[in-house]
């Protein structure tokens, strides 16, 4: 009897995450405020009073084990730790020697890995005593895990959801409402921000950009919130590492090691989660030629095709300065059905690892992902989100040049959840119609256009 | 650190079913024949030609124990074992003595429990030869998991699908067609059955009945395809007590036993496959005080408002003809949201047991039911789906008389799956807009008058 899938004991779930910056080869440049064009001080480097301390703390810190609060352990005992699967019928389907296993983040109650963080930002804003948060969201996915960590610490939730997303995905709008959260379309009625653009167009469709200058007033405005965003920043990737020390227990126990990690980039927080707990081993000179692929899609390839510069976060321009690659904060991505990977710029930590030639990266076209998310289904039966999507086509890539090669390599995927909120885009594609993007060039040099000067 | 979640290694997933028969106090009444109106041969009790012979034979099986065949093993190896789940975020909000757990399905990828009794009709039917099977479906659970089932073992799948869903609820389908099967509206132009009634109405909604009809005759006419259903027939309640069999491990493992065990029957196949492997302490006499309670919708409460009698098992009149507490097979319940519970009757053997007073019964309102829902995604996050926000509600109220008596009774749920494509119910309940239904007496009595003379 082979095991397909490895469960961790709740009492061998990790107590510490993992924070890479102590390990580092070369320091990560700072953060630089929106305002003053200037470099942020590395012991309070998110401009207050948007986010609470702790987390303020932890986006700098040079602790290399920073402890889980007990109370955020113990949300996530309600889901954690997650299956690493080993993937045997996609092996035997692709006839590959290559061995495939995927750690599984789809089962958390919000289907994917954002509650990992969504938790612990509810339980830093609730000890420091504070009652609500608010937060932007396009089409649901963040919205709704913040909407579940402020139910566990009894926060109220004000998501701004896109109103195009608001009137079109009404599924991830029950599901923050079921779990109590306030959703209102964006622009709303509730800000500055959004009166105004009301007032010009009681219509407007909305952006994010949009939705986080509503959140990031509404904190501002509100003595007792705080703002929360859902992927990008370093203690976003901090938390996230739960995944990854989980899963290097995991492996141990099936006796294997990665040669390859995949996983999806959209702001980078999955998959970082995943590998940095593994990247020491290469930075150390312990695992040196293992192989760590970040995929991201050909509709707004940030890593393989930007330049390596200083951008705002958030297309707003709100949001502090990052060094990062990127399309330029203004670009909008062609609507590709992967939502969560339309982000101009990427985690800068990830950037750094990029830049230091410690990672991969590719570039993936929407059709032959969901091909490969089928291909997924029907061996594993799992229906995966379209961005977890990505991973699969590049996995079975690397699955099949083994077959070639003859290799026996061992291939990690980061699989970030469930796609039950996204089967029109399967019956897009399993009807023909789905249509696919190529890299807009010129749109790119436009927004590179209106970069921040530093 | 008190775990919430019991996981089962895979080394110790049961290795076979758990067959009530030979346990039964007082044997199960023969199911009759739908033509012939004549009890079947115990050793053939499904009228052939519709069903593998494997399954014909674990129908009416002596054998306590039937060997899971280690490839139907390695595909529940894909999702099971299924986590034992203890309720401490949802103790400590009803403030009660009392120690809930739940089994949880909802992580199959077809999103509950009905996978194990699919994969096992896939396996049987290729094992014999078959190289399609046909099934009908309302909303599309079963159909998607006979779907995913046929895959794992490489069979076409055709799903006649009740026209009015097929059209309503178009995510089931895409689900189906994922997974690579055939689905198509019933009635359809693919039978003599749906040809006759389209020439009628070429928009006709259709009815589970009808749809029942055409799968049937799909298997009748095509030498190399069988049938298969989803629940009522003893060999699905067989299959789907590896549920129950794991459960005891894992309380076991919590240092647990249940004083009450509470499901909710539609049926019956999850609420007995959990229930089945502890009835036998009861019966036996080692835990004479459990209390198994049955929970049914007040719009069909077979068990507590029908007469206990002969009827066929499906709409049409099609299907055997079998002993249980009925509302009358021609009787339509009223449209409340746990499709999965609008059966007009009840697997024999739960009616059977009922008539012994081994287990008790409960209707409930789905307003109520609903409340119960939210409450648990509130506490426990997990967005539950109709059939077992009903487990839900009776869990609650046992759980709140523990805290008027001071009592710490153990309850056990057997929670059958997610809400994630039952989203519209919650917003029907959130927004004030849900109906309820009153017990339809005028409507059974007329049903109850066109019972067959057995």
């Amino acid at each position: 009897m082979e095991k397909a899938m490895y469960f961790l004991d709740q009492k061998d779930m990790p107590t510490h995450w993992y924070n890479i910056l102590p390990d580092l080869p070369e320091p990560l440049p700072p953060i630089v405020h929106p305002g003053t064009k200037e470099p942020c001080p590395m012991d309070m480097p998110l401009p207050p009073p948007l986010f609470p301390d702790a987390i303020n703390k932890q986006e700098f810190s040079t602790e290399r084990y920073i402890e889980i609060p007990e109370e955020v352990q113990a949300a996530y005992r309600t889901y954690r730790p997650t299956v690493l699967h080993r993937a045997y019928r996609l092996e035997k389907a692709l006839d590959t020697p290559a061995k495939i296993f995927y750690k599984y983040e789809g089962t958390s109650q919000a289907g994917s890995h954002k509650p990992n963080t969504a938790i612990a930002q509810a339980y830093y804003a609730k000890k420091e005593g504070f009652k609500r948060m608010a937060t932007e969201t396009g089409a649901g996915q963040w919205g709704s895990a913040l909407a579940m960590g402020c139910v566990f610490f009894d926060l109220e939730c004000k998501v701004y959801m896109v109103r195009v997303s608001y009137n079109q995905k009404p599924y991830r709008r029950i599901l923050m409402e079921t779990w109590g959260a306030k959703v209102v379309p964006s622009p709303s009625q509730d800000t500055d921000v959004g009166r105004g653009l009301l007032t010009e167009d009681p219509q407007h469709p909305g952006s994010l950009g949009i939705a986080i200058s509503e959140a990031c007033e509404d904190a501002f405005a509100n003595d007792d919130t705080k703002y929360s965003i859902g992927s990008v920043a370093n203690h976003v990737l901090l938390h996230q590492t739960i995944i990854g020390e989980e899963t290097r227990k995991q492996m141990e126990m099936a006796d294997a090691y990665p040669d390859i990690i995949v996983g999806c980039i959209g702001g980078g927080s999955n998959f970082a989660g995943q590998f940095l707990p593994w990247i020491r081993d290469k930075i150390s000179g312990k695992k040196p030629d293992m192989r760590i692929i970040c995929v991201e899609p050909q509709a707004a390839p940030s890593l393989t095709k930007g330049p390596y510069t200083w951008d705002f976060g958030d297309i707003a321009g709100l949001a502090p300065i990052l060094k990062m690659y990127t399309l330029g904060h203004t670009f909008i991505p062609s609507p590709i059905h992967a939502g969560g990977l339309r982000y101009h710029g990427m985690a800068p930590i990830i950037c750094h690892l990029y830049k230091l030639g410690l990672v991969e990266a590719r570039a993936e076209y929407q059709i032959p992902v969901f091909e490969a998310g089928v291909k997924f289904a029907r061996t594993e039966g799992i229906i995966t989100a379209p961005e977890p999507c990505h991973d699969l086509k590049v996995a079975i890539d690397e699955a099949l040049k083994c077959k070639e090669s003859g290799e026996s390599k061992t291939i990690l995927i980061a699989h970030s959840g469930h796609g039950h909120f996204d089967l029109g885009a399967y019956d897009e594609y399993l009807s023909g119609k789905m249509q696919d993007y190529e890299y807009p060039e010129e749109k790119v040099k436009e927004a590179l256009a209106s970069l921040p000067k530093v």
